[in-house]
């Protein structure tokens, strides 16, 4: 096994997908990583920032301006939006592949991104080739990807909850989709702001977004490609006081043809080859700590009456939602096995 | 002001509904306390279990058998399901008024009752005469109750959410109303489970109860006499990890008479002389953290594109869910001012 | 009662102790809030910041430059240390009377102030009339004091835990009085800062300070006028996941004398007459939670051997560790009743 | 590698320290899970009552009375104190090993263990050739045990906190060591009990055991044989509102030989191949979330003034403080690579 290595690198260490990166790569078998950059800490040694890595990482942060990006195999750029367009197309063309954890290459139209995320998009061109990183619906086209808009962590949880129906027709449009969806506050950044301080969001919910959330077009897009249909989409995120973890209740009406159908088995045999979605037995309840710090996502399903269903869709955020998925991808682009570096048991209690 | 003071019993001085009843009661300026039952912890005195009441309760718990409860003026009932029903004509014979924290009171139709708490009625001539304690919706009624059903901590959130539109009219019932509704962990009670421990619940959520909750019948039928219709009513209850506070999330289709209103308005008119429920500004989301420990409700709207709107609600589970509204209560069914006892700031942070 | 109220300023008012001089202050009977300045917010409504306080506080921030400060009977300042030393000369010119809530005048020594707040004391004249403003310890002083260095938090659990033994010469100095003190992250106050994110400080624990926290000199000063000796004193502070609340873990080696003595009895009789200090029964071990907003201060004694004594002390921080504590200041200054908008009870749970 | 795998059992699987030794033993190379016994649950998958185990553990608990433990090679005993003595006569004469989490094999002195435990030794024999399982200390006798009685929790943080200052004599005994620990609450472990739900210990704090906690005989026999003298050992342990993680405040008195050592650099001789303790940089303020999930223990050291040192230790109370070192002990006793199946990161955020 082990042979060869590929040479990783990742833009922006220091946050929350970043760390989560570093965690996961560290014990990957076929990965060496070998430069993590940082604008602001440069120079500083990885484990002094989060000593939970000691023993496992020892690079040090390099300057982005003179980190050695373009050997590497692979890049993650773990970074705000913005950064990962700006730097792709010299990666690209030195044959590094690239991997952005932010929004730059999610959204095909510019149009929309640039309405959300209140700059130009630099790099329609690539934009143009990048793949939608989700690879139970993606997986051909990740394998062959060399750039990958890996998914927000909200759009996650609602795809894959109502991919089995799209693609079956089952549901009723008539009635919008509506997804509530929670969301612990490591969603929000490792960065210093006063909403999300322990004392202001400890013992205490809220909703937010409400009129607007940057997942919204980038879920609303995907779905209208699945459905081959435009869609009334519902989509109110919720802050809870817990650091990892996202749960999206998601109420669907169902067509006439659905209702007779075997959702629930539907539903496994859809994922029956899935080794990180999980579709849990009849009546299950998941809770966001049967996920913790794994790449495992669970899908539970249950029935209101006859014309409603609900699917209750449970993930860490920062793994499967993100650095997870990430490499989820990376194994597939390189050929590894989907698995690798991803077995980690989840952390419960 | 002050004059003769009421004399007041608690049966069931051991939850948290009957703490947080001690604590509002503890300073209400015309409440005399005199009983304060325990089946399991007779002779205790009541600050020993709750510190925090040293100084301000001074009575000991008293064996149910034989506290004195005839001579009180009111009886709360912070209990399990099926006491007050087992004691209630007993008081109201004795000129005693009741207030039941749990549900006996609450369904007026038995056989409903019977199927969701798995118990007969065994006093439906006094339910025939209590009354539904949402002050705001029913303060007439209360005024010369003699025994209220104190609502569900749930039933409030729905019900004062969406009263204003249901008087209207404005609802389209070809959707679903779809309450999404998440609790603070108090809401499960103070008794020994696994399912609650800090353990198992703290850095993790779930939903629960979506194959059928005991509030979801309650709410229906308040529902149902409000908007005079048969309703399609989805809710599904989560499990948040803090200890008060509850957010419901609420679903509608407007009419097409609704769309042209201005929703904002209606809602600050309708609550306009009440102390206790807060319209919010326009655009607000609303924390639980802003009604922590007090007997607010807070309401905030959102229109979502032309046919749907979003209401966010937030309370204080055990003061507007519970304790708070029952003292409420009490003040309205005797003439109190209905602030009395309840001009408690809510804690933040 | 009630008559006239005294006019009262707030200097800074948008940080945790200022807030919760809002809260405490709405509601008490004397006073009538006239400004409440900030710098960053001078416009905003304070209950727009603060929706917990609407309908209580109808104010907005005013500008610091331009509040009629000078027109108050009482200033309290919950500001950044350095501010109020600025500012009380004038203001006791206009016969003001002032609050500090930071450090400015809590230390009498200007250089141990200097070296541990890196900033000159511009104001010394103001210093050495101020008194340091501990109730128990120091009613006569407060009462004509015209300034008042409202205490640490820390201090205040540590001096109160401490007097009763301190007054008798019941501690045997050969050993050091170590202190293990614990914190509520609301301690760290509300700036913006990537330590106290929730996702930093949730589910997880450290301490801090250890090199040398701010609060040593002000309790090593206070010991030593207490002790009238020299002291060895160790005190590591803790961050501890929760909004609210410390608790001081005191170890102390008895004297001879010391070892005969009914301590609890001791300890008891001292704070007899005081309302907000509560010597709790022998083996209690007493919760945070138990003084969850409220001014009270709780006291365990728990002897270890014939030789030791561990004294376990417990506050909210926010409340009898500051701006609870700076309320009761006021209502001793201006002779009201001690207890004046200060009965609110615990919020448990 | 790998080649053939040990049979281990698991007595016990339902709690926390159980399901701790699912997690780590599922993805150990060289262990196959043959069974897992719970007396209430025989029958159950382990994965219906674990979700996080889904696709990891297949087995059902089987009944106590009817498992085939003596085919094992080992059987870990997660149990409650009691149970491990009634069955490692048998288990040692079928040549199985045993590893109790328990106490029953902690204390050499049955005098001791029955006055702390309140029940008998029934296994004195098995016990007097027990060896107390801190592989740092002890690893030498650990390779050729057949019984193995883990540490707990508390006592792995005091006694390599303070092994390199006993081993060189380098603690002045005239004063006390004073111990002021913080533990998750999971070290309460899975039962249901209200002290520890939610609602009770969330955002709150307290000491517990002040009068004499079952950790204290064991950390001062294992103190007194490590000085070969009789110490004074003052010990507090504190319940902290986190899942997770525990923190000891170690403070002693220095010996004038001790005062000009390098006591840092003593640190890091005495443990440098210690692939589980890491000695911390000067100045470090370790944090219980840098070790979550891992096996990891870490130390820092300060110096307070000449004569005192603070240690501050920090590990996973469940994997270092339990589990892990479980595992650890055995992959020594098997002659395993100490790390195998521990090779875990912490999980931060």
């Amino acid at each position: 096994m082990a042979s060869k290595k590929i040479k990783v690198g990742i833009v922006g260490g220091t946050g929350y997908t970043g760390v989560e990166l570093l965690r996961l790569l560290a014990l990957h078998p076929q990965v060496e990583l070998t430069a993590i950059t940082s604008r602001g800490d440069a120079g500083l040694p990885v484990a002094d920032m989060f000593p939970s890595l000691r023993g496992y990482i020892d690079l040090a942060f390099s300057d982005p301006a003179t980190a050695n990006l373009s050997a590497c195999d692979v890049v993650f750029f773990a970074t705000p939006h913005g950064v990962a367009m700006s730097q792709a197309q010299a990666l690209l063309a030195a044959n590094v592949k690239v991997i952005d954890l932010a929004a730059d290459f999610r959204l095909q139209d510019t149009a929309v991104f640039e309405q959300w995320y209140k700059m130009p998009h630099s790099c329609p061109d690539v934009l143009s080739e990048a793949v939608y990183g989700i690879p139970e619906l993606n997986r051909e086209n990740i394998k062959s990807a060399k750039v990958i808009g890996n998914p927000g962590c909200y759009p996650t949880t609602v795809l894959l909850g109502l991919a089995p129906l799209l693609e079956k027709g089952y549901i009723d449009f008539s009635a919008p989709i509506v997804a509530d969806a929670k969301s612990g506050v490591s969603g929000a950044g490792r960065k210093a702001e006063v909403a999300t301080l322990f004392a202001e969001s400890s013992d205490s919910m809220k909703a937010y977004g409400v009129a607007g959330h940057r997942h919204h077009p980038e879920i609303h897009a995907q779905l209208t490609q699945l459905a081959n249909a435009d869609i009334q989409f519902i989509f109110v995120p919720h802050l809870i006081p817990m650091i990892r973890g996202m749960l999206s209740t998601i109420y669907v009406k169902l067509t006439d043809a659905a209702k007779a159908v075997d959702l629930h088995a539907l539903y496994e045999q859809r994922y029956q080859h899935e080794r990180f979605v999980d579709v849990m037995p009849a009546g299950a309840l998941p809770e966001t700590r049967s996920v913790r710090g794994s790449n495992q996502l669970r899908i539970a399903l249950h029935r209101q009456g006859s014309d409603y269903l609900t699917l209750i869709v449970v993930q860490d955020n920062l793994v499967k939602g993100a650095a997870g998925q990430a490499v989820q991808n990376m194994n597939i682009m390189f050929g590894f096995d989907e698995r690798s570096g991803l077995e980690v048991l989840p952390l419960l209690p």
